[in-house]
């Protein structure tokens, strides 16, 4: 950390602030300009957080040097994580295909759905039991009975599913029925979920807010490694900006950046990010060359008659297409998918 | 709702659409232009919420006219709501001045502060027990502990007290000791959270999202007030947008649009919304004359030993300089401070 | 400038930025910590700025504390540049009211709008002659012609008036006929113009860019500053974010934040900002409580038939209840309307 | 166009709205819904970009079905623009590699930097001799020499010259030195240097604003084509949001968006979108495999001593790696290089 007097700033609250650093527990190393002084601050990541020196006199500026996050990172672990889960790996060289359908609404739709996923080439199968809408007057989901659906659906095909936990109350019930929870980007800094999530013993795909920060991203896994719990992908799907034209914007520099600053696998969920079916091809082939390891695409065996989200939902022949598509990149790319 | 079919869209588009209509519930009433037709479609707000007609064949797009909220509307409750909470009262012409530190640290700093805003003015007291950080290694309140000194220190001075419910678990436990609940800017789309507090019978706080649009913050307050609870204020407390100069930005438009749309009080949090000091009064007095019903501002006996937010924690005398800065602003607005 | 090296870093990469520095006339004074060595930068604002560090190997990153601009500071000057033209001052406690239309349309139009304005107390009379349109098929102004109109009705009425030079081979002939030139927010960086505008012995109304900064508001400005022109007046009229229930989002905090910055008068336009008139009059009164020096607003005198921006133009009965509704405020906050 | 009144909207209301639309020329279609009116508007684009309905009273909103723009789009030409220039060739299907300084430095620095270029595989050789720099006190490029240096280093290896029209007064002369003639960022609605260079014989390079949407990119293409010059190449460099991690969001959704929307050339320059030369071959890939025309990159034979945008400038060995990478990107996206 980095302490910017201002200009001409007294030996007084120079003083100060050094004697504030000690009482905390860290060092303090001045260097004297004309103008400026500028003192570097040395301690351990939990003492530096807990300062807050903005606010003293005589202070211009504080920059932090120490990142707020650490069994994240690259210097910490310089190897990819690869995660397993039952059929199917992702990271370290195992791409991830992860499709299925917004929301669960029927059995048959579910294993319609999942055979036809599976046929086309998909590694797991996703599926939405509890449903996040901006309106009350939404669709909400079909709960407990979807998550049975979507379990009986994986089994089926022999896929492992992705369904997202929407309440802290109902974290253990969903790990009972699905391989990996997913954390919606409403819910990226639902700091108490995230601790949760740290004590369970499944995979987590933790989606980016939509005004999240990389830094903010990596700090939200950060909780839930801290938790003990090191099996975590992280999932970029836009980010809120002033263009419209696009749901959201898919901010795919910021994938290359976190594979060069974590070893987590990153996955692109193009559907939500673009929320439109046309462009979901290029964004997937994007994904794949920027280094991503996986993509999440939503798939419906009917989008006409989808209870959420139709507009940018694949149809199963359009998700094999997608597949084929992508299959030479993903080579070229010297990945394979992540089946079994 | 309308529906804007591509330019020569074919007529067996056009009946498809139609017929979806009426399998949903929905009256279809179509506009035949020499290239485009237009479908206007009425019905129950539920019904058009469920259904998702972007990705059908000849559609152009879908222009969603009704409202995703209701009962939070101008046009269903004309009058202001006026919320009483022990000695203070907030909205219809009675503005609140809701102050606290931002997070409660001791007896000694929760009492000292509580007296000195009392005595500059303040009519609700504000302190965070359970703290959102970003960073997992930052300090994360005091919990239980905190929220029993909170009370003390409410019951010492006599005003009620507003703090932030992180945890749907808790919900209720903070109910028990606080006045007012709080909902912080991360949790204001955790909809599990705001149906819990929908069936509480406590005011609730409602902090708008980092990136939440005007409709999002009163679809959120919708779910409250569909859950049995009307007592919700809604606060401004800045947008993330590129400028960084400021910690976010104030979107003061957005409180007086909020004005016109919704008969819920709107208050206005400049501290968070800036992250500076010295930004704090003319906000404040920004606020008051945009039409606000209130502000709430984080004051700390010694900002310097703040464990967190220092920079934008004004010290007592400062407060009070406030107060007596803002008090014939709020007069001439035609507005007196909401004390019992 | 700072520049922070990586962990680590070889004695051989500071020393190469020791050397750069040295090369370029800065000196290097230097801070080592167990991990980390930081440079500490002091040199003449026009070396700093033309070395680029972020390349270098073993360079983590550069803080610049050295500000881009020097002239248009507080640090430079500290009292208020007050500006008079013909009739009108600004600044220093003089507070500018300027009004008229989007577009300059025809004589009638624009002597009728005049007069009313003046009647209600406007302090300077704008219009375009000069459109700048999204679209080549919009109406683009009426050029010289309306000009001259607006020059006739300025002096018929007794008030300055205010246009923009939309084309710096224009700036001179905009010059001649108006005595304010303003730079729209799309030219904010058209630094081949400000160039231009810094030679001219006429006041510059300044607009922020769409997505500028507050450093880069102030950059622009230094270059007109620089060239010999010291009468610039700052206008906040909105940033672009992701909110669009409003045209663009007012920043009342840059204001406030820009009166700690700069000397210069800063206005704020609410009429671009909002793209509303039921939002003019209240984001009018917050402007005023913020410390602005004036308000920009467009009048009309016929809305329904303006060619530009009619759902934003205020009609001259909404005008004068406005100037009626902010007088006792700029009384309030020790100001005076600027008029001889 | 789309006017959709309030609800409950009087007669007397709709009648002016319809009266108005047929003074201007245009034809009005009704379709009255229980509470709600909508009226269908048809006429030729001029008269509905003059017309601004949104103040009216009785009118809620105006929804615009009509583009702004229309020379550009597929409806106007379905088939792939292809700009050949020199031994260049770039659209429909063939790939552009634009490489070279940030800034022109020297014979030494450029002519280098051209025969490193050539020999890696660039089509097209840039360089900038104007440079826009938000502070006055930065390098601003070498003006009309640099002009000279360029084009003799293009001579020199055979490759046609990219350089940036900074100012309309000079885009004559910059058309003498210079192939391919660039708007910046900073000048994508400067609508009058857009009109100057329609009338030109030189293909444009036209570069996305830091806060443009989709729209306004196109709509400011079409200044250029309605000009009469059809030879004008898109350039997607990042737009600005509140992530800072890179300099900008580099939007390829956009991108792949723009593709289907026009027929123009789409280049990429991932050196500015993101700022950071390890994002810059990820980005690259990219950029290829969401169907792209061509990257656009800073390459610096010495980026330690470049006088700006060092920190995003390959060196030339990278470069040649980068273009190594893409190749069989390139091949695989059914592309060739666009060289003679």
């Amino acid at each position: 950390m980095l302490v910017i007097m201002r200009d001409h700033a007294s030996q007084a609250e120079i003083d100060h602030v050094v004697s504030l650093l000690h009482e905390a527990g860290a060092e303090a190393h001045l260097s004297h300009g004309e103008v400026k002084t500028i003192i570097g601050v040395i301690g351990e990541r939990e003492v530096m957080y807990a300062l807050d020196l903005e606010g003293l006199e005589g202070v211009e500026h504080v920059v932090r040097v120490l990142k707020p996050y650490k069994l994240v990172s690259r210097d910490f672990q310089a190897h990819d994580t690869v995660i397993t889960v039952g059929t199917a790996t992702v990271g370290g060289g195992a791409f991830a295909v992860i499709a299925g359908p917004c929301s669960i609404e029927s059995e048959e739709q579910m294993m319609a759905t999942a055979r036809a996923v599976k046929a086309a080439g998909a590694t797991m199968l996703r599926g939405g039991a509890y449903k996040p809408r901006t309106s009350p007057y939404a669709f909400q989901g079909m709960g407990l009975q979807g998550l049975k659906l979507l379990r009986a659906a994986g089994d089926d095909v022999g896929l492992p599913v992705v369904t997202e936990v929407l309440d802290v109350r109902d974290a253990e019930t969903v790990a009972e029925w699905a391989d990996v929870l997913q954390v919606g980007a409403r819910n990226m800094q639902n700091f108490m979920m995230l601790d949760e999530l740290g004590t369970l013993r499944r995979p987590i795909l933790l989606k980016r807010g939509l005004s999240a920060t990389i830094e903010e991203v990596l700090s939200a896994a950060e909780y839930v490694l801290k938790g003990g719990n090191r099996d975590v992908m992280l999932c970029e799907r836009g980010i809120r900006t002033f263009e419209t034209y696009t749901r959201n914007t898919l901010d795919l520099a910021a994938v290359a950046a976190l594979k060069t600053l974590t070893h987590l696998p990153i996955i692109v969920d193009p559907s939500h990010a673009t929320g439109r079916r046309e462009l979901i091809a290029p964004m997937c082939r994007a994904a794949v060359a920027t280094g991503a390891d996986g993509v999440m695409v939503e798939v419906h065996i009917d989008p006409e008659h989808a209870r959420c989200d139709g507009p940018q939902s694949l149809r199963p022949d359009e998700f094999e297409a997608l597949v084929d598509d992508i299959t030479p990149l993903v080579t070229l790319e010297g990945r394979t998918f992540g089946r079994a």
